[in-house]
């Protein structure tokens, strides 16, 4: 009986991650079975990590963590039709039900029954894993594999930019994390007149913002980001925020930063609820206002193979850590202490 | 001289309205003269009448208030190329510079100076007026005055219901004053699959909301309308709230009534802000919010032509109450009760 | 063995129709076993029943036509998750693969392996049909189970309309065969400004779409199309022509009846090439041709629901005979003869 | 008296221009008066030059010819406040009247009444021009004049992009003239996927195609565009294809390379008609044509805007040549050899 690795969240508190054996599955119908080249740390990962308040109303132990991955097929179930040994893939972590009004619609990120592998289910840490075919994304086959596991993230990314009209627009961004810095790189790739970069305090962040083009590139710390963006575009404000922090603060500066009748996009979230002065600021001044979650089925992911076939997606820069699969520790280290883009492990 | 009478606030003072004679003015290049047939009291005229804090704040006395009207044009200026004497019309009250780049781009609701008549300069409740030809609409030669001069709040309710993709969908509107009430007219015209009209406690209004097409009509003071949604629709919610009432618990419940990947559209104003749960109701749910004010120029006003030829637009019952134009003070008194719907005075 | 009628092409002729007693099938993974109510007849079952061209080239004998239809499920194969014993339903007669980028993009129409029930594999004119739950649309309970059969061919219509804006607009409609009549129901259902309905000599349609909501109906062979929606738009045309009847000509008459910036849709078809002077018809006056082909999977299917829901579609008229399934040659010469809509067989 | 020279068609002959000197005019109401930097020679010059069909049925003599320009505000008109002396400028050439339906709905390149200033009326080969300050755009103060003045076909090659989405997606363009040549410059700036250069001979144009960003540049004598585009397509085709030739046999390569479901934007033409086969090509592929002509007012314009302070935007290359005004006849010479990106003349 053939094993693989696993890394497995089996306790409820701080870190508790641990190594396991378990058995390599077989691909039932409709599914595919993948061996592992590169995987990702996501935020999410480090939530279940730190054992926070959404992690413990959300996963249930013992729990095989991460879903940001690439690899490549080695066996298929009955029935898989469009997939076939020795692709490169990568895969959906949002399993949705491909039935339901959403899904039918193309708006399957709003799945009326989806799950999330890596806490709903089990994920993507470990050498090999099962997946519907459905939910499996091919890749092209000379697709480098620590590239093709942040496609999760990426396509967050994606979904933020394209969820209002940033081309030829003035945007700016506010929060630099992974996604934050992702959506600079995709801004830069289609043609946004102007980026604004808002981080809060870490230089090294907003340095790399502006190496991925960003115009403008501040910490909200030591500049007002309103009256940044206000001073440079002649007091009007930029067509689309892209508010990629969460911070309530930064949804309020937001707000402010708009020209009127423009976007303001919503990924990151906070447990605070903001209060909003509604006519003022959003009636008045025709603002609208689009919450963003996960990545949409499929048009997320064709715009993203798209960009990346362009050859103007500079993302490679975002990745700046790689471990093998068994330092993942380090790897969490690393992403807690925030000093890093894209932290990925290797098989 | 010939003069005309005119309605003028003339004191900050709640009521202070009276009847002066004014000189008629004269076209000057750009411009048409209109002789009223039909105008129509606005809340807003209400609030002026009232002399609440917005007023205060914004109109500059003595002012000739009021600005939903409809009339004959009766003397053209120098320049005027594309309407002619004896055209029937009504305006635009915001008046729109034309060249900024939210006019230029189709968004000159939010005209970056635009201007209103009735408060910001002198308005409609006289005799003759004095209007752009650019801001002027022709209106069709038989089509009845009283009609023609709430275009203004049916053009605000046409702005609302086409800020999303109401056609063939479910829809919630929670605000039963005149916007709303031709809000539902305006969904059962576009083949909305069910309205749901939300009042709060007048049951003259949910009543007509019934008889101008709403599948639904309840009051939200017996009936809490969220469990009422989600009980008819299977537990799922609308695909639109159209929120009209400036109520922020209707806010709340509208964005508690919506589907995953629902759109909320604002349009009533409140003084008090809004305390909202971004990620929960908004970016986890993948929620649009759009914030609407005024008539898109021209869009709006196109598509209303368009309706009211249709046949399928049943506003008339809307308009409860035809006054006199000497009359005013009768009509604002109703207005002030609540009592009706449309309040017009006809000349 | 339980058996069941089928009524079977088996000879490469006209006519050439028979009734087959067939095992009834047992559902497979992932599909659902159908009890039929209702089966409409479609003029593509009467292109294979004249054995013309077409069908020489794609249908292989013997098969079991028909693609229309509306039934019970009486049992589900393995893997069914989404669809019960008892539900009513119909199906989308385009068997798509779910996988490809068209399928993953909302635009199922055009998959790029999809095979048609009825032509490419076996149809529906039989008892019992199993159909893969994927491609299964559950029809309300309550639905007339004649009218459910024709979602088909309504869905064309609704395709054809919204395959651009025709909301508050004027929309010309040439061909008045049950797909174009059906088109002219919704157009009045969703607010089409005005309804220009063109024939071409048959009196009993032109009347038919006058009774379902058209301001013109004309025949082509009495009255110029072009220059009677000139006159009718002072010189201008109209927004949209829908264009359903497949003439080449009428393409022609559908170029010309156009205001610039019009939108030409169309989903009839020839076997005959058109001669186009684009830059006259199509690039100086800013020209959209859309071709249309199937139903969107699934914004057309919603869009059907909601419409029904609405009570503003009213397609019972197009449906002008019902058959008891036996009697199905009585339909196919109805159909030949042109005098009627929708001609429905019932079991 | 202050004169100016300008460039007039004065003989209706090929050739026939020659310098004159005019009084330098006022601007009217509503008009500002500018000195030229810098003029472009369009193609439509050379038609009128040559004094082809087209020109001898449109340009009544004597015209001053030329509408593509960039220049300095000196002096402005009663009634103008949007723009003032010492604003550098261009002009949409395609004079709109700002109130028909199709100008105020965001369509006025399709303007009811519309007049080219260089054919219609006097253009632009002058020291000075007045032109309507609705019609003026104003550059920025560090724009180049020479790129200032060939945004007239920077905008064509920008409507002619954003008539359909080609950001992340593969696209062909046919016919590699200068707007064709912008056109992969535009397509390189927003992210096309893929671009597909399909020149005729010409290898001058073909390796410039290359230079602007396009992954492949071919000539259709050489090389069978439509076999080269589905063998690096796996056989699917472009998502879009870009119509600049005008030549019919382009039209047919276009259509056969798209996929399905895909999109022809058509701006080159011919005098020739073209002979299409709508079902097999258009409507059972459900493939999507759109007319394209001038620009539009104002969306074209604010894209070209953003794009050119994005960086990404790299259209110097196009700009081939600059001459002294006086020297145009060398201009129209290099023009008429084709040899040549966009010419410009320099004051």
């Amino acid at each position: 009986m053939a094993t693989m690795k696993c890394i497995v969240k089996a306790r409820p508190e701080k870190g508790g991650l641990a190594f396991e054996e378990r058995e390599i599955p077989k691909p039932s119908q409709g599914e595919v079975l993948i061996k592992n080249k590169a995987t990702a740390i996501c935020g999410t990962d480090l939530h279940i990590y730190n054992w926070d308040a959404w992690s413990q109303g959300r996963v249930k132990l013992p729990c095989i963590i991460g879903h940001e991955f690439a690899g490549e097929v080695v066996e298929i179930g009955a029935g898989v039709k469009n997939i076939k040994v020795g692709d490169m893939v990568s895969g959906e972590g949002h399993l949705t039900c491909g039935f339901c009004r959403n899904c039918r619609m193309g708006e399957g990120h709003v799945c009326e029954s989806w799950k999330g592998i890596g806490y709903d289910v089990d994920g993507c840490f470990r050498e090999y894993l099962v997946h519907p075919e459905m939910n499996t994304w091919i890749n092209d086959a000379d697709l480098d594999p620590a590239l093709g596991s942040i496609q999760d993230p990426l396509g967050n990314a994606i979904h933020t930019v394209f969820a209002t009209d940033c081309v030829a627009n003035r945007v700016a961004v506010f929060g630099l994390g992974p996604v934050g810095m992702l959506a600079v790189a995709v801004l830069k790739a289609i043609g946004a007149a102007e980026i604004f970069a808002v981080g809060r305090r870490n230089q090294y962040r907003i340095d790399m913002a502006k190496k991925l083009g960003a115009q403008h590139a501040i910490g909200s710390a030591d500049t007002d980001p309103v009256k940044y963006i206000m001073d440079h575009t002649d007091g009007k404000g930029v067509d689309a925020v892209l508010e990629i922090s969460g911070n309530p603060n930064a949804v309020q500066d937001g707000l402010h930063s708009l020209r009127m009748g423009g976007h303001l996009v919503l990924i990151g979230t906070s447990n605070e609820k903001s209060t909003i002065d509604l006519a003022k600021d959003v009636v008045f001044r025709s603002t609208h206002i689009h919450g963003v979650t996960g990545r949409k089925l499929w048009d997320t992911w064709y715009k993203m193979k798209g960009l990346l076939a362009s050859g103007g997606l500079n993302v490679e820069p975002v990745i700046t850590h790689q471990f093998p699969f068994a330092d993942y520790e380090k790897g969490f280290e690393l992403m807690q202490s925030g000093n890093c883009g894209k932290v990925v492990l290797t098989f």
